[in-house]
This record gives C-alpha cells, structure tokens and sequence, in this order.
C-alpha cells in the first residue's frame, strides 16, 4: 500500500475504513467512481451499512458513473441508507426497491450527468469516494478499471476519500486519459479527431485540502457474468455484420468500418464477438465499456485501438485481463465519461452505435428502460448519447421474450426512451429493418415483414391494416384507444397472444 | 440581375423558369434552399407545377432545411409532385395531404439532415435549386434570407439551378457563415467557442460545371403571420423569466445568461419578446430562425449578437428588416443548419434550449408532432438538438386547448419527441416545474400542481394516485390499459373531459 502513495504526504491521512465512514451524515450526497462493476469504492461502503445495522439512522443522495457492484449499490440499498440514486443501476436489490417505490431514482443520460454535477443542477456534493490504484509523486489520483464521474466529484466535493485498491494491477497506470471541460462560455473544442487521441493526463486531479480519508482496499470487482453466446444473438450479429458489409460495398462506410459503439450485455458481447471471425480488419471502437469481445479482437489483431470508460469484464474476462493487463493496456484507453459518451466527439467520430431494446414499435421508438411501462430494468445509460449522434444507429432485440408471451415488436411500446427520429436500423434474430428515408407506415411493413416473430406477424399486420383504415389521420395511424392492450393484456393474461 | 452575377461565366446560364423546370425529371431526389418560409426557391416550382397540371405525370422526393413558403410545398403539393418529403413542413395543403397518407414524410432531428445527405441515406441527390441574392466575382453563391442546407445540396447534386431573387436585398451579402465538415473519419472540431465566432465563408461553393440554369425570381419570401402576444403567452414568458433570474441567483446561471435558442411560432416569439422589458442586457442567440422579437432585442440593445440559419420574420417584421437590412445584419449571423443544429456547437456554447410542446405528460415526456398520436403538426424540427444537447432544456404549452376540451397535460402524450431524460423544465401560465432531480413520481406532482389547468387537476391526480395504488410497479406506475383513454375520449366524444 505505501508503494502506491508515492506523494508522501498522503500517508499522513490514512485511516481505516470505518473511520472514513464515519465522516458520512445523514441527508448528503455522495459522489463515487465506478462504472458497471467496475472501479467503485468497496471497503467504505460496507463500513457505512455497519453502522445503520447498529442502529444509525443514514440516508444518502449517490451518484456513479453507471451501475456499480454489491459492495455499494447492494449492501447501501439492502441497509436501507440509499435514498436517491443517479444515473444507472443494474443490482437486482437496488432495482426491486426502486419498483417497489424505496429509492427515488432518476435514469439520466450519462453524458448529461457531468455537466449536471458541474452546474449544480444535483446541488452540493458533499463527499467523494474514489477507487484508485495509485498516488503519483504530484499527488494526481489514478484510477482503477473505471473513470467515469470520478474527475467531476474529485473537484466539486467537499470532501475527498479514496480506496487504494491493491487487488487492482498498477500496469492500470498509464491507460486512462484525463480531460475535463470548462463550464460555459469558457469551453473549448475536445481535441479528439481519432480514436486512439491522447488529450489529458493519466492522473486526475485533486485539491489535497480536500482529502479526508486515504483507505485501504483490497476487494476485487464484482464483475457479472456474461451470458454464453447463443443461436439467437449469432444470428442477430451475423444480420448486423451483413449490414455493415453492404453499406461497405455501397459506399457508405469506409473499409474499416467507423469506431464501433456496443452495449453492455450478452447480446452485445456476441455482436462484437461475430467481428473477429469477419474480413473486418483495422477496426476502432469508441464507446463505454470494454468487454471480453473486444479482448478477443485484440488477440484476433482485428482491432488497433479502444476507447471507453471501462473495463467491464466477465468473471473469465477478468482473470485474462488481470493476468496480461500490460498487454491489453496498449490496445485501450479509459476515458472519464463526460469524454467517452460526448456528444461532440461522438458525432465528429461518426461513431457506429448498436444497443439492445427491451422492445421497439411498428414506427420505430424503442424502450430500453421500463418493462411494461413502468417497471425500471436497469436505465437508459449511454445509449441515447451514442444512438443520437453517432453515425448510424442500430437497435437489436430478440423478436420475443417469455417464450412468446412477449413480442418484442409491438403496435406502441410502453415507454419511449429513442424517439422515431433516432433509431436508423432495427435487427431481430429473424432479420433487419433498414429504417433510412422510409415514411412511418413504411417502416411499420418492413420491421414486422423482417423483424417480427411469425407468431406475431399476423397480429401486428392486422393492427396496421386496422389503424389505417379507421385512423382519420394516416400519418402514423394508431388506433390510441387500444394501442397499448398487448400489454394491459400480457399483465392481466400473462400473455400477449 | 446582371449587376448581381459578378462572375460573367454564369451569364451564360441564364434561362427561363420554364426551361429550368424541364430539367426536372419524374423520379429524381430534389434539394432545395430554404428555411421557414424564407430563401426558398419560387419561381422554377411555379413552373414545374404547370408542367403537372398541362397534363405529364411527375413527382419528386423533396429535401429542404426545414418549411417553405407556398409557392414551393403548396403549389407542389397542389399538383400532387411532392411524393415524399424530408424533414419538416408546416404548408396546410402539404400537411393534410401527409395526413390523407398521399405524401410520404419523415420527420427528422434538422441536424441529422446534413448528414444524412452527405453519408448518402437519402441516395443520389439530382437537382439543387438554390435562392440567392448574387454570384461572386469567384463564382461564390451568396444565400439569401436563410443557408438551410444549401451547401450540401450545393455541393452534392448532379445539376444545379441558382434563382436570383432581386426582391432580396444585396445588403445581405456578407451576413452569412459558410462552414461544412468533412465526412467521417476526416472530421474536424467545429471551431466556434462563441456566438459571434465566424468560421467560414460569406458565400458557399459551388462546381460551375453543374450549374445549369440562372433564373431571375423576383417574388418575395411567403412569410407567416405571427399572432398577438397574448396573455397565456405574456404568462409563461413571465414565468421563465422569473426561472432565468433565479438561476442567476444561485449562481447556476451567468448574470448575462447563456445563449438563447427559441423555437418557432407565437409563443417562442412572446418569451423573447418578455425579454426586452427584463433587466438582462448583453444576451446573445445560437438558434435556429431570428424572428420579430429579436429584432426587438436588438432595437432594445439588449442583444450583442444572434446566430441562426434564418431570418423569419412576420408580415410587418420582413418590411423592417429589408428596409433596414445593413442595420440588422451587423448583429446577426446565418449558419448552414449544420452548424446552427450542431449538437457540438450547442453543448459546448451551453444553449438555453426553450421549445414550445403539444402535451406534455406527467413523467415528463413531450409531444411536439402528432396531435392525438397521429395528426402531424409540423414536426421536430430542431427541438430534439437544441433539448438534448443545451444547457438546460425548458419546454413551453398552454395547460388547456380547444376551450378545454383538451388538456395539454396528460398521463401519456400520445406520441413521444422528447424524453422524461431530455426534459427539465415544464412552464405554463400555470407556473413552472423544474424537474431537475427529481423520481418520475415526484416529477409527476410537481408539474400536476404547478403547471395543469386547475379543471384538470383533480382527474390527473386521481390518476396519478390510482396508479400508485394499483401498479405492481412504482418507479413510473401506470394503468397501461387505461393511459391514452383521454386521447380516446376526444377522438370519440369531442373531450378529454
């Protein structure tokens, strides 16, 4: 651990991990690294939960990057102290308390959530808790397997604790790249061009004033498991990598494709995953999280470099990251988010965006977030930033869920978290709807023609025809009275048939 | 018209309308200028619509910035040649005939419009029919009152018209900014870190060799009334200008603001309008159309300077600005809609985003475009860039409409253009909820109390607290069956009542 503090006036402020803890009160809001599992404080949380179990009444406003694992958002959430939580979340204790209405919870854009905290719009952070692997000799703090908010709450909180992780490798060292912007009228252009641009430092920066806490930790990520590749998602990637042929072949995307942007998830790992075995070669990826796929391309030497926020292993991927992090570390930079989901470097990049929907409309809105219409999955994370202002946007699902209780194609869904206006292409394991240029009835016959279920598709065919004959207006005919019965019927039925 | 071609080779060229419009073939992709109903090209649609009615069959797909004026989609669309049409409209001949499902329309974000033609989603573009007010001694177009995408259509048709408008004043020579990108993955940082910033060109460049027909136009922009202030509108302007001033106050806002962006119509033009009695002074403008009002701000001295891509002005606001055009044009700057919508400039600069909604619904989603789920208005326009990507986004409705009968404030718009994860402020002549932070539950009380119509108020209450009750789910509890039943109701019995 001393290692690791190598600004020597650091040592001064270590204390143990309940001391830290302590220094939390109730009603404030805390600010942490982490994004997926990865990279978030560990050994403090644990220690704040003690004391709630010892009777303590605590209640906390937190914001992450993104989700974080059982240490923070399971433990602070079954000890009852997470009362408000931004902007993404994907523990199944959190999420049941924010269904069944414990937790107040607000699914942001990640890339808004910077920019939030810079402009005050979340009020005072009071303290930050920042998972680090190392303090350089001019005291910069460097992070762990994740960067995501941490910057931002490193400079606006009051007070500063961080975890040096030692289970964390230091070859992390020298892969992340630090650069915050200014607060209007003072910002400037992000010097990003290509992927692989260098534009900060390898450290963040800290107030050392500010520092309250310098603690121990020595707890690895929780990372979750990926899901084994299965019949379904191959198809749905080979229809993907079919698709990006084709506009290669019509002159629409250079050879070596654009940067690619992936979800988290099965489904994406597998999408990446189709890519190492294509003709694909000199590929780039700017996006949130670094998956085991993306390692595979590395090795596959079908990728030249990677930029996200994460690294956002399996339990597998971890080990082989871990175990050779000074090879992977030459192909990856880690990016604070407010960088890494930027609408302006995405879209100068004309970065190639592919997420998963929980379900997408004949029109072509998709829901990502609540099943239903009301029960909260994870969020919409950093889908929106990517979908918006990439250079194409694809949205896949399975056609159905539950067996076929569930079409993933729908007449309305049930909530809308992209708009018509976002979503370019929609791919099923059954095949793929190119959206480009297409009016909504258009689009309605070609995503339940390709993209549906059959079990479905005479359903949804019977919707359309119905909506445009008694719809009095025939742009996006609905029938409204009844549009939204498959999912009254599914929650009444159990079924959707 | 002679003294406004400076390069004599473009004499040459000079045709008739008639001759021009011959050039137009059944089936080909038109790009034309024009934005709101101003620079929109007049005279070669006048006399393609005659080619239709003596009797040859012919239709187009047509791209333009945004809305023209009549005698581009209303005569077109008179004689059936528009068959699809990109990206936004707000001719009433136009929009009946999308809603009788005769045109087939896709309403698009405008900043995903310049891309779209230059990644080649729309296909082949065949004809450029641009307006401008001269030709440069270097064969440069100069624009008239609005850039749109004239430079992509420029540059990307086949065959080139240019209509010289002598109804145009010269004046406006040297107000416009001509700036493109490059493609991916050649693109660079947009160089403007001010409103006042200019980047480029006063002309756009176009390749002489395509240019086909000069035409003389002499007809002048079909500009649209605008309706009185009235005191709904003095209201809600009032209510965001308290907003504004209370954000300066604690310090989340500077005491000049940011830069404005405000929407199309009445109401957009009344909250500006508000501003010229508040205490604000050096405000600037990053928008889209320069309407009445900020002609008024600028008479005030109110405003150092107003980027746009268009000048709109009403009846009485277009004989002010002609006869006053070398007074006006020293504040004001025209950008091609690229960089106007440019999700970029507009995160970087930290625009205040205000757009006018249809409803708005509990959660906090937005329907800009389809009345009761289907009737299309206008469309998106440039909402979505300004909304997603500014510093805090605020959208403005009247609580009631149609005496009553309907409530802009509803459990769940019939057709969502913005997200609950894009919208932060709601105002009314209610009042104002500011959303920022806040559960879907507690966003759904506070814009019930603050911002309905008191006849409205106790019905989406009960609704609000019947879905609490009954939902299994209370992140964002709904009664899926029953949601959209107030938009039935008015469809059958004439209000939501």
């Amino acid at each position: 651990m001393e290692n690791r503090i190598r600004d020597k006036r650091f040592l001064n402020k270590i204390v143990t991990a309940s001391e830290a803890a302590n220094m939390i009160q109730d009603g404030m809001t805390v600010a942490t690294s982490g994004f997926t599992p990865s990279g978030y404080p560990k050994v403090i949380p644990k220690e704040l939960a003690k004391r709630v179990e010892n009777g303590e009444e605590i209640g906390i406003t937190l914001i992450t990057g993104a989700s974080v694992g059982d240490e923070l958002d399971g433990t602070l959430t079954r000890s009852g102290v997470i009362k408000r939580r931004f902007p993404y979340q994907t523990h199944k204790d959190m999420r049941n308390k924010i269904n069944d209405g414990k937790i107040k919870y607000q699914d942001m854009h990640l890339s808004h959530v910077p920019q939030f905290m810079n402009y005050g719009f979340f009020g005072k952070i009071d303290v930050a808790i920042i998972e680090a692997v190392a303090i350089t000799e001019e005291g910069g703090i460097v992070p762990s397997t994740s960067v995501g908010i941490s910057p931002q709450a490193l400079k606006l909180a009051d007070k500063v604790m961080i975890e040096i992780n030692i289970s964390q490798p230091t070859a992390l060292e020298g892969v992340h790249d630090i650069y915050m912007t200014k607060k209007p009228p003072f910002r400037e252009a992000i010097p990003i061009t290509k992927t692989a641009d260098r534009i900060g430092k390898t450290y963040m920066e800290v107030d050392f004033n500010k520092v309250v806490a310098i603690v121990k930790s020595d707890i690895s990520d929780k990372v979750r498991p990926l899901g084994k590749i299965d019949e379904n998602s191959k198809k749905i990637s080979n229809n993907i990598i079919e698709f990006l042929k084709d506009e290669v072949s019509k002159g629409r995307l250079p050879e070596n494709l654009l940067p690619l942007q992936s979800g988290v998830g099965s489904v994406a790992n597998a999408v990446l995953g189709g890519l190492v075995d294509s003709d694909f070669e000199n590929l780039t990826c700017y996006t949130e999280v670094i998956q085991d796929s993306m390692l595979d391309l590395i090795d596959a030497g079908k990728v030249n470099m990677i930029s996200g926020t994460s690294f956002t292993p399996s339990e597998e991927g971890l080990v082989r990251l871990m175990d050779n992090m000074e090879y992977y570390s030459k192909y990856c930079i880690l990016r604070p988010m407010e960088i890494s989901n930027n609408p302006e470097v995405i879209r100068r990049l004309g970065v190639i965006a592919m997420n998963t929907a929980i379900e997408i409309d004949i029109y072509g809105h998709v829901n990502s977030t609540n099943i239903m219409g009301s029960r909260m999955m994870n969020g919409i994370g950093g889908s929106g930033d990517f979908t918006r202002n990439g250079y194409i946007s694809i949205f896949t699902t399975e056609s159905i869920a539950k067996n076929g209780d569930i079409s993933s194609i729908v007449p309305m869904v049930s909530h809308v978290d992209h708009t018509e206006h976002d979503v370019e292409v929609v791919v099923t394991e059954q095949g793929i709807a190119d959206l480009r240029g297409l009016s909504p009835i258009e689009r309605a016959k070609k995503i339940i023609e390709n993209c549906a279920h059959p079990m479905y598709k005479d359903k949804l065919k019977k919707y359309l025809d119905d909506s445009i004959k008694t719809s009095k207006f025939k742009h996006e005919p609905h029938m409204i009275g009844e549009v939204l019965n498959w999912h009254a019927n599914f929650l009444k039925f159990g079924s959707m048939k």
